[in-house]
């Protein structure tokens, strides 16, 4: 059985959504963020990396959500991959984006000091986010066809981006600005796989 | 005819790599980032991220080099895609840390500016990424089966990898401290993919 090391809130609850989309028995373990588990050597047996998710399956272990969303989608939960190239490429771009530009703005919220060493530039990092996670969520607005990324149906990507625009509040962002991310978080809390999420404690209001 | 938008050195030349490698024709377009070509209106118009690659398709564009090498393999090169599930995650945890991480790391060095806005943060952010290249490099080197990432065959992400190492010298890092990269460095460099790329002028040393 799949095991999928998760934390409430963290990009890895777009792991779970995805599961549950598919209706895929999984077991889920917590990873306790609160006492720094994920900074201490028994989790970085499971991930040198100290993040989460992290999915174990019969071969091995993946990491990174892009990744483990994409496996999911060519083993168990085929109905989240676009079956056109290029139309999977479009959910692909937005879910790299995710990864490598607006999930880091907003990592320099809270975690600058993966970047920098002094309190001054911690400050300064943290002052710029909502300007940056307003920019991105300007951006990503543009890729929406409605309510879902590609339209009417679902795909991976749009577990991935649930999760970070429910970040953008904390990060001083309006989603009430960009009506297509907005249409498109309020299509997501709909969803079984989401409330799912919610019932299971990985999701907190 | 696909067209590829990139400049000398960056991350786009993976792409580059890629094509060759399945001998793909199609037509190059050089981003003039001298000056600063990627900052201006039209080439916004192309990409409003103002970054390369972009690889434009008969279907529209596509940005993110992840996304555009999943592509490639999906319609142009499938040799680069591992058949198996389990090995094709592998090579996209890695394209995914690459990209999110390793490659963000990086750009600490010239780009502080995109998270910070005082001269002493980015002064701050810059003298850190020797220590976080080379924790990045320590972390690949474990994910690396020799002489590519999945033993004797060649991926999209060993193109990725390719690139990004090359990184490696200009941020302070030995490559040489990192047997595996070293060799995979060095196995890459002997590929006819890699040979026209220098020959184009896309990458030099």
């Amino acid at each position: 059985m799949l095991q999928l090391h998760f934390a409430p809130n963290t990009i890895s609850i777009a792991v779970a959504i995805a599961l549950n989309e598919g209706n895929v028995h999984y077991e889920p373990i917590q990873v306790d963020f609160p006492n720094a588990e994920q900074t201490k050597p028994a989790y970085h047996k499971i991930n040198p990396k100290g993040r989460v998710p992290v999915l174990t399956t019969p071969q091995g272990r993946i990491t990174e959500t892009g990744a483990i969303l994409d496996y999911l989608c060519a083993t168990a939960v085929p109905e989240l991959m676009p079956a056109d190239a290029f139309q999977a490429a479009r959910a692909r771009e937005l879910t790299h984006y995710l990864a490598s530009t607006m999930h880091v703005n907003h990592a320099h919220k809270m975690r600058g000091h993966r970047w920098a060493d002094k309190e001054s530039s911690l400050e300064d990092m943290k002052a710029k986010v909502p300007e940056t996670m307003a920019a991105s969520a300007a951006y990503v607005e543009t890729l929406i066809d409605g309510p879902f990324i590609l339209g009417d149906t679902v795909t991976f990507a749009d577990c991935y981006l649930f999760i970070v625009t429910r970040w953008l509040p904390g990060d001083g962002v309006d989603i009430d600005a960009y009506p297509r991310l907005r249409a498109h978080h309020d299509a997501m809390e709909k969803r079984h796989s989401v409330k799912r999420a919610y019932a299971d404690g990985m999701l907190t209001t």
